[in-house]
């Protein structure tokens, strides 16, 4: 019998060089922009984030056969500035006006609404940038650089992210079908948790076989992961979560809201089940991915 | 003696081939997008600009010996689609909080601040996609398609456009020394119109020295459209612009608060006297881009 993964002590260990990355990201960030939309930037960034996108990416690299070194972390913190602008824009007064964010003040809160969307949008260009160095720094050839580099700014853009954003704006205050609710979670989370894996296989030069069963891993915890959001949601209050329960105030539809309780738990175990099915059909050996798979509806925030 | 440039005429004949390819740009951007975000985005892009990023970009490929083709236009048509951002997110609320650009109302008194914040960041990746295919499908070889897309996502970030955004709130209730001014608008134009025809410069494969020179000539383009936007908003209504001269009303330092409206006038000449001079430095046979330096300064909106 195999030991069971630990995914505690991996999580630890990813924690350093992903933050050491980011620094670095920020340095040069930071060197060219001036006084508060830095700080902007910094603040939203180098929050207490569960790092899970440049973890992921990184695990999907090392997955595939690549080794990390600084500049595959490098690669990977382009995932982490996509999400802290995504973040930073999200808690904006004019989207969901939230006050806190993983136990802080949100971005807005300490520098403004006005520096912050700005800050928000400057990482867009930042992280494909950081992306391209980075690749580029892992040897890899002009076309996988190209590839890297489109995954990243397809996801983040309206054909990902933002039409996900989009579509969950547009739900508030309605009810939505169960397919309008899949559809925003996939486009808003499952875009970019699907391109974090893609950037990493692809760097490590990954078979497209695997490239789409990783899109299918990535897909199937992005929906698990937000369906495990919104029972965090609805069952825990903003001292365990660090931000403020806002969904229910802004009358989105949540999963919750929409199946209850017990069938938002099973959804989200039937997602976590077609991630290790997707995992299975990769033929990659990766107890971490498994394992990371179970972690995003096991978590407590 | 050479017959004047015709550029009036030059303009017209521009318009055509950009808007073609502006709207070919709405079409996959809004196909991947649903509903009010892609109508914001639509809203944004296609307004009765002067189109003046686009044609420079054009106006340097062909000056560099490209001849322009659809796949040029497309190129040009990355810059506007970043132009269409900054201006989007200008005019929100947090930010010039202007009602009217064009003549027409700004996007989000129609959209909405949350939709037009989200369709304005959408614009960042989608125009970095646009001017890599559009690289692409000219034949340039990777490290130009690179070079070009470099330049687009520096222009567009922290140490180009957003910089100068954030010295310009910044500055906004408190006067700023002459060299403050002239960093904010050396950002936030200057970045974008110097990108514009070093994007095209550069798919053309245009040599350093001449890039060189073109930079000049666009960062002195731009602080003299600056100076200019100063001039008219100190002269004209908002009937004649099109817009809300409302940099008086945001207390924000403009060249003719700070020098006057004679010497603003004599300062902007200064602007395209240098720009002319880097002109004759690169070498090019240019007179459309000799013209566009003048009507930069003398047009009345």
């Amino acid at each position: 019998m195999s030991r069971p993964f630990d995914l505690p002590a991996y999580l630890a260990a990813e924690a350093a060089p992903v933050q050491a990355a980011l620094e670095r990201a920020m340095d040069w960030i930071a060197a060219g922009v001036l006084g508060d939309v830095a700080g902007a930037v910094r603040h939203g960034v180098l929050s207490d984030g569960k790092r899970l996108r440049p973890i992921l990416c990184v695990t999907a690299y090392r997955a595939c056969g690549g080794v990390p070194t600084a500049a595959a972390y490098d690669l990977s913190a382009s995932l982490e500035l996509v999400h802290a602008y995504s973040l930073m824009h999200d808690d904006l007064p004019c989207m969901d006006d939230a006050e806190l964010r993983r136990g802080r003040p949100t971005t807005h809160k300490v520098h403004g609404e006005d520096v912050t969307t700005r800050a928000g949008a400057a990482l867009i260009p930042a992280a494909a940038l950081q992306a391209w160095r980075a690749a580029e720094a892992l040897g890899c050839p002009p076309d996988v650089v190209r590839a890297v580099v489109a995954r990243l700014l397809e996801a983040a853009g309206a054909g990902g992210m933002v039409g996900g954003q989009w579509l969950d704006l547009e739900g508030e205050g309605r009810a939505l079908s169960p397919q309008a609710l899949d559809e925003i979670h996939r486009r808003k989370t499952g875009a970019l948790l699907a391109a974090s894996l893609l950037v990493g296989a692809t760097a490590a030069r990954a078979p497209g076989a695997t490239l789409e069963a990783l899109e299918r891993y990535g897909r199937a915890v992005g929906l698990a992961f937000q369906i495990a959001d919104d029972i965090l949601d609805a069952t825990e209050g903003a001292e365990t979560l660090g931000k403020n329960p806002s969904d229910a105030a802004l009358a989105k539809s949540t999963y919750v809201a929409l199946y209850g309780l017990g069938e938002a738990r099973r959804l989200a175990q039937a997602q976590i089940a077609e991630a290790l099915s997707a995992l299975g059909a990769s033929g990659l050996d990766a107890p971490a991915l498994s394992a990371l798979a179970r972690f995003v509806v096991e978590r407590k925030h």
